[in-house]
C-alpha cells in the first residue's frame, strides 16, 4: 500500500487522559483510536495486525479439531440465572440491556451458558462427542475502571474455545492438547520466550486452572517464576501447599510482574449439569457433558507485543503478525530515485510480500521517524546516499542490524528470509 | 472437511417459533442457530458463507479506495447528542447500556457520529480528502418484533463505508463508483438478475437516495419496477413528481415486493456541520466536509439468497458464497467405494477445492436428501449404480442437471468449471 493513501497518519502525542504504553504508541503510530476508556477503533495498521493473531489463532484451533461459529452478543437472561450467574452480585462486569418490552439481555462477556444451551441442539449420544466450537468476536466486560489501554479493555476481540467430552478422560487428552497450542500461538506471535505456563486458582471444579503469563511490568498479575522448568506459580495461590504439590522450593522461584495472556479451564459439570446437557453412553445411561473453556485475548496480545518489544524509538512488530513486512522510504527529491523505490515497490507486491510505500511528500528525518515508531521488521531505504554505498539500505527494526543491497536482489533477498 | 466430524447436523423440523422461510431452511440445514428472536449464532457452514460474502465486498470496497477499519460498538452519548439522534423518538430501535458509575453509552445501530468524531484527527487540508473506510461488524437494533429470520435482526452482520469528500463534485464521482461496486456485489453473489437500483427517500438532504432491492415475496417493501430500463421507486415515494424526474411512466412499471439489500446516502454536511469536522481548501479557507454513508447487510444478503434461490428441496447455494464447492458422497456399504470416495475427497483438497465429505454412516437416502439441503453447488456420488452408469455421478445442484465420469477425470472436470 502506497502510505500517502493511508487515510491514518503518525501523531507527535497520544490523547492526555491516555496513560498506558501500549495504548500511547498504537495511537501515536495510527494503529489505533480511543473511542472511550477502554474501547478502542483498531484503524488499518490495526486491523491488519489483529487479523494476523486471529488468523494464528484459527489454524492452531483447526489443528486440535476445533470448529469456527460466530455466537451472539445478545444473550438470554434465563440461561444465566440456571447457573447463578446472572447477579451482578456474582459477576462483577456484566453489561446489560433491554429490549423494547423491557426484558433484560446480557451483552456477552464470555459464552459458557449459551454455548452449553446450544449444543444440546447437537449432542445426544457418545457419538456426538468431542466437540470444540470456538468463537472469534467482540466481548464486553464492564471494567470499572480502564486504565491499561487494550491490555484489558471494555470491548475486545477474543477467542473462545469451548471443550465437550464424555468424560475427564478425553478431556484431559484435549486439555494437554490446547495447552501446546496455546504456547505455539505465543511462539508464533512474538512473545514466546517471555510466556510461561502458569498455576491459578482453579474456582469450584478444579484444584487450579492454568494461566499462561507474560513477563511484563504493565502486568496486573505477580508470579513465582522458574525459568529453569519454565513454570510459575500465581501469586494468589503461592503457598507450601502449591510448592509440594508441583515439586518446586521457594530458592529457585523469582518473583516477576507478568500480563495474563490466555486462561484454560476444566469444568467438568459445572455448567452441564444446570443446563441439562447430557448424552447417552455406550450402555445406553444418560450422563452429563464434561467441559471446558479456553480464552485468548486478541486484542491483548498486540497490547502485550508492544509493552513488551518496543524500544524508545517505538513499536517493534513481530514478523509473523506485523501489518506489512517491508516498508520503503523514497528520501529526497531525486526522480529517477523516487521511480525506483515505486518500481521496487510494485516488484514486491508482485511477489506477494506484504509491502508499505513511504511516497509522501514530507522531509526525510519524518519519514525515518515514522518507520521507527511503526516498526515494520525490514525498512528499505532508496536514497542518494544508499545508492553512494552501493544500492539500496535494508534495516532490520529489531536488531539495528543495516546492509546494502542491489535492488535487484531485493526479492530474492526477502523471499530467502 | 469430513461430514462426520462437523458438530453440527441438519434437522426434520426448525423451532416452533420460527416462522421465516430463510431462517427455517437455514436451521435445518445447521447453518444457523436461534439463539433468540432476531439474534442467531452462525454455525460452521452459515459462518463459512457469511465470510465468503464479507470478502466479496472487501474485495469491492478495496478496489474503490476503502480500507477497513474495525470501529467499537460502545459509542458516547455525546457524540449522539450533538447531532441530535440520541433521543429515542428520534432513533426508535436504539440499544443502550450503561457504565458502572451510572452513563449512558450507546450499543451501534450506525457509526456516522463516531465516524465522523474520529476522522477529525485524520482531516485537516483538502490533502486529507477524499478517504473512504469502512467498517465489516456486528450491528445492534432493538426492533419491536423479529420475525423475518435474517433478513432483520436485532444483531446482525453488516458492511458500512463513509466517504469524506472536499465537495459534491468529489463526492458524486464516487457516490457513482460505489454504487456500480454495489451491483458486482450482488452479481457475484448470485442475485444479480433480481436486484434493482431503487429510488427511495432522500431524508433531510437530498431529493432521493438510492436503495437496491431484490425482489422477493417475504420482503417488506413494495417497488415499482421497469425491468427494461432496470430502475425501481419505492412506493414510499411513488408519485407523478418521481415519474417526471426520471422519465418514466406508469404503463412501464410493475408492483413487485421486494427487500432492500443495500442503500448509498448522500449526506452532504448533516454530520460535518454539528461535529465540525473541517478542512483548510485550496485557498485557505475552512470548509465542512462532504460525506456520504454506504450501507449493506451481510446477513441480510445470506437470507436473500436463501429466500429467493431454494427450491423445495432446500437451499440452492451459489458456487462464489456457497460453503463448500463439492459435496461427495459415499453411498452403500461396499468397502471399496468408500475408499475411492475418500480418494476423490482427499484429491481434491490437494487440489484446493472446498469440498465436504458425507462419511456418516446413514442410510444413503438420508444423505442424498441432506445434499438437497444444504445446497453446495456440485453433488458428487459414489455407489454402485453409478459405477455401473460409468463412474461418479455428478449433479449440479442449482439444475439437477446429471452427469457420469470417470473419477480420475473430476479434479480436471472442476478446475474447469
Amino acid at each position: 500500500m502506497k502510505q500517502s493513501q493511508l487515510f491514518t497518519k503518525t501523531r507527535k502525542e497520544a490523547p492526555a487522559d491516555e496513560n498506558s504504553k501500549n495504548a500511547e504508541l498504537l495511537i501515536r503510530a495510527g494503529y489505533i483510536y480511543k473511542e472511550l476508556a477502554g474501547a478502542y477503533v483498531f484503524l488499518p495498521l490495526g486491523l491488519r495486525v489483529l487479523n494476523n493473531i486471529a488468523d494464528i489463532i484459527r489454524e492452531e484451533m483447526d489443528a486440535i479439531g476445533g470448529q469456527e461459529v460466530q455466537s451472539t452478543a445478545l444473550q438470554r437472561k434465563e440461561l444465566w440465572q440456571k447457573t447463578g450467574r446472572w447477579d451482578d452480585a456474582v459477576v462483577d462486569n456484566w453489561f446489560k440491556t433491554k429490549l423494547k418490552n423491557g426484558s433484560e439481555l446480557a451483552l456477552a462477556f464470555t459464552h459458557e451458558e449459551p454455548m452449553t444451551d446450544l449444543m444440546k441442539s447437537f449432542i445426544s449420544s457418545y457419538k456426538d462427542l468431542p466437540a470444540y466450537p470456538y468463537d472469534i468476536r467482540t466481548i464486553f466486560r464492564n471494567e470499572e475502571r480502564a486504565k491499561s489501554g487494550i491490555l484489558r479493555g471494555r470491548e475486545f476481540f477474543w477467542k473462545a474455545l469451548y471443550s465437550f467430552s464424555k468424560d475427564k478422560e478425553q478431556h484431559d487428552e484435549f486439555y494437554e492438547k490446547i495447552k501446546q497450542a496455546y504456547l505455539n500461538i505465543y511462539e508464533r506471535v512474538g512473545i514466546g520466550d517471555k510466556t510461561f505456563v502458569t498455576f491459578a486458582s482453579g474456582g469450584t471444579f478444579s484444584k487450579y486452572s492454568h494461566e499462561f503469563q507474560t513477563i511484563c511490568d504493565a502486568g496486573e498479575d505477580t508470579i513465582f517464576l522458574s525459568q529453569e522448568k519454565k513454570i510459575a506459580i500465581n501469586k494468589e495461590v503461592f503457598n507450601d501447599e502449591v510448592l509440594n504439590d508441583l515439586s518446586l522450593n521457594r530458592g529457585e522461584l523469582s518473583e516477576f510482574r507478568a500480563v495474563e495472556v490466555g486462561n484454560i479451564f476444566s469444568l467438568g459439570e459445572r455448567f452441564s449439569e444446570p443446563l441439562e446437557l447430557r448424552y447417552m453412553d455406550e450402555t445406553g445411561t444418560q450422563k452429563n457433558v464434561f467441559m471446558g473453556s479456553y480464552g485468548i485475548g486478541i486484542s491483548r496480545l498486540l497490547g502485550v507485543v508492544v509493552e513488551t518489544l518496543s524500544d524508545d524509538k517505538g513499536i517493534v512488530m513481530p514478523e509473523e503478525i506485523a501489518p506489512f513486512s517491508v516498508h520503503i522510504l523514497a528520501l529526497g527529491n531525486n526522480e529517477n530515485l523516487f521511480r525506483e523505490a515505486e518500481n521496487l515497490y510494485f516488484d514486491l507486491k508482485n511477489a506477494g510480500i506484504e509491502v508499505l510505500f513511504d511516497d509522501r511528500d514530507i522531509p526525510p528525518a519524518q519519514k525515518l521517524q515514522d518507520a521507527d515508531l511503526v516498526g515494520i521488521p525490514y525498512r528499505v531505504v532508496v536514497s542518494e546516499k544508499a545508492s553512494q554505498n552501493g544500492g539500496i539500505e535494508i534495516t532490520h527494526r529489531k536488531t539495528g542490524e543495516k546492509e546494502y543491497l542491489d535492488p535487484s536482489r531485493l526479492v530474492s533477498y526477502l523471499m530467502e528470509g
